[in-house]
């Protein structure tokens, strides 16, 4: 923005309203779910303020979303109406107040006018202004996200059981607009078999004719009952947030290629201003979902303003109640996300809006550590880890563990912010030791679950989490990966949820090929039963109608789900092997691990900037479009220049 | 309520939301001026439930003001349809959420309704639903205040500059419905003088038809400029909710007589849901203003509800975020206020509610005081105590005096509670000792303002304060009583809102003689300016246009004001005597000082019931409805029997 207008509010306001009515979306046969933790809301009156010197007499108008005042020099104008301003030194106020939404401002004016440099005040706390891309213009309104539409037709009419079914090829998320000579019912489903069912598919609208708002639902089919092809038709329309995508992967295995698309379509479904888990179930914003679909982002859209909203909407206000979803490791997992953000992108105006968030956060969970330094669950906290047969009798290994890389994320986010990090690293080494002391154990080579207990048993959560955050050395790691990770006698993961860390912590000790295999099983599989987004799970022994139940639900497994896009993560950090090394790309590596691969073409997004990668057989040509890179490779370490494709052999 | 259904809702919640609401009505020169502090909202999205043990199965249908569903035992149901239940042990929840609004719900039924019994949780606390007797049947909605209306013609319509000036003869707070040929300018006045001032009128509508939609204001009179009379048609529609008064005061004196009406009529327009401070301006919630009002109340309408939603609405949600209107003594006054409310009704259900809010409002005031245990201001805190020259270098000793009080409160209202209040107990002991060492000055015979400036400066209001608190003993009070209250070398109280707490001193002092008189000239002064309601200050010096300006601004002064209806209070406490010994007057007093009246009837509320006191010359004759009560009188104490006339001579 800089010397742009653009809507301002108090920051966070936006992402927390919109949150809030994120949260508010689901619906489930007829019935609104609002989301079961405590949601904040925006504030409802904020003080806007700046001073400027003026050169000379100027004039501008200011427009909000709700009631108030302007204060020149401490004389009140109206809202809406020019207000000339003399030259000379002059202080500026805007009171706005919305009892029902955000109170925002936009300022119109040759030099006056509502681009950076205002602060927001709340009456307790004043911050620089928050803004967003989405919000520039004057005429928008920010309580009102302006969905681009496309119209989408059927690609087929099928007769079924006396009615018909409509399948639109492709995920929609939108209205539907109904030409009929009748009421008719409209039957949803992500799958043919949901839509089919009358009875019990997830959305269903009945007694709809040509004027009947309808309301905005997430499906591929449509099935109406008692009516022949051709004698309804339907126009859906979808909605989205445009986000431009820099990446590209084009292999010689066309199923990896078509897995990375149907990746990214599951992510941008996910995504249009929030992080969610799926379009259809929940269209909540869950930290653990949000945690992920960041580090998918990275390798694709690398959108940095749907990360920076879905972190402030999750956080809330500055008052913490519970933890994000009522789950403590959903809010660890939160605080090494804004971690991985600034890793990411280097932004250093967004660290200093949420440092102070980051900081009571985790102050929060120092305030529930007992004195072994370990964090336990009080009443009322959701100590979730993984829908599996946990230990948890006591303080648990896995809630250690993104306790330590909390901590870890303080100091790095601290120094930048020039704060003392002590405390953090003392509180880190007493809580590593105790670890170390009272979670590993030497005869089975892992970390138990819980000490306390007295069972000594081993999953595989907390020694995943262990690999991916560097809490062991590499003889241990090695240790994880036989004892625990390729020991068969140890419980499976089931949910895709911790499937990602496990791929993840696998790819990390070089097991590349066994993922590889697991991206054309399980991946593969979806697609194999037609999968045009990736389900929130997948069982490749199920057939027919139990593909789709879930949670008891016949269809309560949602089919576009934004973590079942990870092959982008694991192909772009594993394989193509790309990764910051310094916050922002300032500087990066890529260490690519492509023997699956005899002939790959992929585009990468960093910073400001491509990677381009391309592997023909043994050939190896790596373009940068900006400095700060380093190819790693065959035990080759080559720095790229801006622009120039570099040529690695092995 | 017991077994009646009602509207449920989180409790605090109804009266956080439009008491949001109410510190959004104020209104100037075209301008909207929302409260600039912080201003909570209700929660968004709440979750009731209630276990029932059904001897026969039993329909139920849920209302509620958002979306949502019902889920009975582990089932979810549909809102606004009929859910059968069959007999036996049943858990049932309803989710509701409101993005804009109240949640709130409504379950009608033989058995299953929504009577006292449910809980509601915010998914942090758990707690009784709250609930309002305004709102009872299933046809409301909670979000909207139903006003009761009375049509109010003008009673004079005048030629006047051209124009025409319509006297409404009476405080009108609503719309104007407006005949005329053409479109007009509206122009309103509490005085008629600012009502004829076209420019700088405080509320002023351009270009109304008779179609136009006219914003609900307060005013006696409306100008319309280049009209003549009888040609544009006006009507008021006041809006009120309306309060039974069992109060009634008739002496043989009609000015005290039309001074108690006037103060009535006063009391009744600022208390429609909550205590404001006045009807055209501000339209807030102030807690010094509601302190008073609810003291007024007392004596008046003995309406316990405006009273809970004032005190309710005040206090915002659990976490505090600054004081009371940004003010250290409104946060003090607003807790002597609770204890007020529960010495009036005794009403131990809402002391269950309000309790918690208490404690964290005097843990918040305890976390600012210094090792003296003298409370002092933050950054961003208001030492109010009274537009006044008052020495606040350092810790000021009137709000000592507040924060001893509210130790007593909390060692009132802990006990009630069956609480340990010995941490109270010895945080009085210490600071009143600390406050006599620190602020007494023998010398002078009063409290000063501030020891630590060493200028030993003595103003009225703690001194008023140590009266009203009995932090004196009865020669330190006639010390201050000479001294200090009937020096006239100590700078006068210029405040109608301390001249409130100085009379209340004064009686309590025993100087009703003095008072008696104040009422005459100042109140009675008003009358005399031709005041239908009274003033929120008045200089007897002061005429014509001068008598309405206030804060700078010529019309600024708000005619209709709730601390200008004290005389209630003053007449009832301290001229007839009347106050509870015990809560909710399970014991209560009558200890008349009626020297300057010769002839008296009047009827007094107390919680359940009236006391009737009738004074003719030297006869008194008091009558109670219900028992509890004692006649103090010239000697004399003598129980009152429910229902008999007890006759008192000297």
């Amino acid at each position: 923005m800089q010397n742009e207008a653009v809507w301002l509010w108090y920051p966070g306001d936006f992402e927390i309203h919109h949150g809030m009515l994120q949260n508010f979306k689901r619906e489930e046969r007829g019935m609104g779910w609002p989301a079961y933790w405590y949601i904040d809301d925006c504030n409802r009156n904020v003080n806007f303020e700046r001073q400027y010197d003026l050169d000379a007499a100027t004039t501008f108008t200011v427009h909000t979303t709700g009631t108030g005042y302007v204060d020149v020099n401490d004389r009140k104008y109206r809202l809406e109406e020019p207000i000339e301003c003399p030259a000379g030194p002059v202080t500026i106020k805007v009171m706005v107040g919305s009892v029902q939404g955000l109170p925002a401002i936009y300022i119109d004016g040759p030099v006056i006018k509502s681009d950076q440099g205002w602060q927001a005040s709340n009456f307790v706390t004043t911050l620089p202004a928050g803004h967003d891309p989405l919000f520039t213009r004057p005429d928008q309104d920010p309580n009102v996200i302006e969905y681009h539409k496309q119209a989408v037709k059927p690609q087929t009419e099928t007769a079924v059981n006396g009615g018909t079914l409509y399948d639109f090829g492709r995920a929609v998320n939108g209205q539907v607009q109904v030409q009929t000579p009748h009421a008719v019912t409209l039957c949803y489903g992500e799958s043919a078999t949901e839509a089919e069912d009358v009875a019990m598919c997830y959305y269903k609208q009945t007694d709809v004719d040509s004027q009947t708002p309808v309301r905005k639902r997430a499906f591929r089919y449509i099935f109406i009952p008692d009516v022949a092809p051709k004698t309804v038709q339907l126009t859906a329309i979808h909605e989205f947030v445009p986000k431009p995508n820099r990446s590209t992967f084009k292999s010689d295995n066309s199923i990896i290629n078509q897995i990375w698309n149907v990746s990214t379509e599951t992510l941008n479904l996910c995504s249009d201003v929030f992080f969610i888990d799926g379009i259809k179930r929940d269209r909540w914003i869950w930290a653990g979902d949000a945690y992920q679909e960041n580090l998918i982002n990275q390798y694709s859209f690398f959108d940095e303003d749907v990360d920076k909203r879905t972190l402030l909407a999750l956080r809330g206000q500055d008052d913490i109640k519970q933890h994000m979803n009522t789950i403590v490791d959903y809010s660890m997992l939160w605080v090494i996300g804004v971690l991985n953000h600034y890793q990411m992108t280097g932004d250093r105006e967004f660290l200093e809006i949420i440092y102070p968030k980051l900081e009571s956060m985790v102050r929060y969970f120092i305030r529930q550590t007992n004195d072994l330094g370990f964090i336990y669950g009080r009443k009322n906290d959701w100590i979730f880890v993984d829908w599996s047969e946990i230990d948890r009798d006591g303080t648990v290994a896995a809630e250690q563990i993104l306790l330590l890389e909390d901590y870890k994320t303080m100091m790095t986010c601290g120094r930048v912010m020039g704060k003392d990090v002590s405390d953090y690293q003392r509180r880190y080494d007493v809580l590593k030791k105790n670890l170390m002391t009272y979670f590993w154990d030497a005869d089975k080579g892992a970390f138990i679950d819980s000490y306390e207990s007295g069972k000594r048993h081993v999953t595989r959560h907390a020694n995943i989490f262990a690999i991916l955050f560097d809490v062991v050395d590499a003889a241990k790691q090695q240790s994880i990966l036989k004892n625990v990770l390729l020991n068969d006698a140890i419980t499976q993961i089931t949910t895709p949820y911790f499937k990602f860390f496990e791929q993840d912590a696998l790819c990390k000790l070089g097991e590349q090929k066994r993922v590889y295999q697991v991206l054309l099983d399980y991946w593969g599989g979806m697609l194999d039963r037609g999968a045009v987004t990736f389900w929130e799970e997948f069982d490749p022994q199920q057939t027919g109608k139990e593909m789709y139940a879930m949670y008891g639900d016949p269809y309560g497994k949602s089919l576009c789900h934004g973590w079942g896009a990870s092959p982008i993560y694991l192909l772009g950090r594993y394989f193509v092997g790309l990764k910051p090394t310094a916050p922002g790309y300032a500087s990066f590596e890529v260490a690519p691990h492509l023997d699956e691969f005899n002939q790959l073409t992929t585009v990468m997004p960093i910073k400001d900037g491509t990677v381009k990668l391309e592997k023909d057989g043994d050939r190896l040509v790596v373009t940068a479009s900006r400095a700060g890179g380093t190819v790693k490779y065959a035990g080759h370490s080559v720095p790229l220049e801006a622009g120039v494709a570099t040529v690695v052999n092995p």
